[in-house]
């Protein structure tokens, strides 16, 4: 059994103490949070506490707050003499305290939104091979897909989901004012958007590739840029047809 | 019963065939295409024919070819008496025979890809009421989401597609690409597009967008950019990230 203190009350704090809680061993034994407001969730559940000098000892103290302020708590907890690991994808794994680790989960969390936490992949980093172990247990107490990764190949990993969830989520959003502004429902591009990610999992994106730019049918293309009324949405259509064109140049 | 030539063998082509061939009060009675080799999948299933001399009577001339090619061959079929109707997402509705009509399936379909056509929108279009209810029919016959959909409004719906689906998709190619180059395997991001594209399809994509843009976390922007070698890849995350960070910026 690893016990576990969670520092934050954010949505990635939220989500990671309702997998603990279905966890068999690990358990969450105190929740910080440096305000009380946040700490509604995990009231009457847990013990919680918005004060530093209160905190429980613990196996693993798992800091689940906003990027900037993980070196802080983390110098601040240094000579617990738990294993400090942080939930950050952007932070490395840091040189602070005796015992430093990270349990990145890759995946965008909503508060609304339940999560099948066992699909989510958790990359997990340690200065030494028993915390290592130790992160290994715990990940694979709440998923099934659990990733050494090291703090470059994080950093990248953090860098790539930018490009496949975070701008794609904003391109269905350009997307869906385009419908509007011409009374066409959103739903309309549901199975579309389905599709695609389900195309892009089962295969490589690179061979299932279509549209306009994929065949060279700058006819459809030119259409489309004039019906495009934002210089904004001009640019973005512009930039990406080249890109497409560019990767697939050789074929056409 | 409603009786249908499909004309033209491509990937649109098959599909329909396919959920033709599975529909009950629809029936294709004969396949042309201008060269046989691609007639494969229709043999021995079908009449077909590489001759327009040959075309049979049928209640509708479905012409499912490249978007350039449809006028051309409307054109030659407008003196048959039939509903020639294309699938086609650029071109309008035609007036070119006595009746025109499109029915356009938004889908991205590949040839090794089973699709359930059931779940195509299937966007419908014609120069007559009668015609219109005709092809509700033969699209309700395949698909449970048949709109009326105007030549405007597809185009439109046409363009937001290539952002939902094109760009995405290449989006993703990009991600692909990042991951490869760090020994990352692209399954680590799998679970996020599932979830990236499921939530845009139970809420609107606008107050789910997260990441370092839509937070205004300039510091992760800064690193990401750095980490970024290649012109084009920086400037499609500059282009992106701005445009972000204009949708939300009265938010921040």
């Amino acid at each position: 059994m690893q016990s576990i203190v969670l520092f934050g009350a954010g949505n990635v704090a939220v989500h990671l103490f309702e997998a603990f809680q279905n966890a068999e061993d690990t358990e969450v034994v105190q929740v910080y949070n440096r305000s009380a407001q946040n700490l509604a969730p995990f009231l009457n559940r847990v013990p919680t506490t918005t004060s530093l000098s209160e905190i429980k000892p613990a196996d693993i103290y798992l800091i689940s707050i906003s990027d900037g302020a993980v070196p802080q708590l983390t110098k601040k907890l240094s000579n617990s003499g738990a294993l400090i690991a942080h939930t950050s994808g952007s932070n490395p794994l840091f040189q602070i305290a005796n015992r430093n680790g990270v349990l990145y989960p890759l995946q965008t969390f909503s508060r609304q939104t339940a999560v099948d936490f066992k699909r989510i992949p958790l990359c997990i980093e340690a200065d030494s091979r028993e915390d290592l172990d130790r992160l290994k247990l715990v990940g694979q107490n709440i998923s099934e897909k659990v990733y050494e990764i090291s703090t470059e190949q994080r950093k990248s990993l953090h860098l790539s989901a930018v490009f496949a969830c975070n701008f794609t989520n904003h391109l269905y959003r350009l997307a869906e004012k385009i419908c509007k502004q011409n009374d066409i429902p959103f739903s309309v591009l549901h199975p579309l958007i389905r599709e695609t990610a389900q195309k892009a999992r089962n295969n490589s994106p690179k061979p299932i590739q279509t549209g306009p730019a994929r065949r060279g049918d700058q006819k459809t293309i030119d259409h489309h840029l004039s019906q495009l009324k934002s210089a904004e949405l001009k640019e973005i259509y512009t930039l990406l047809t080249h890109s497409i064109q560019a990767e697939y140049e050789s074929e056409l």
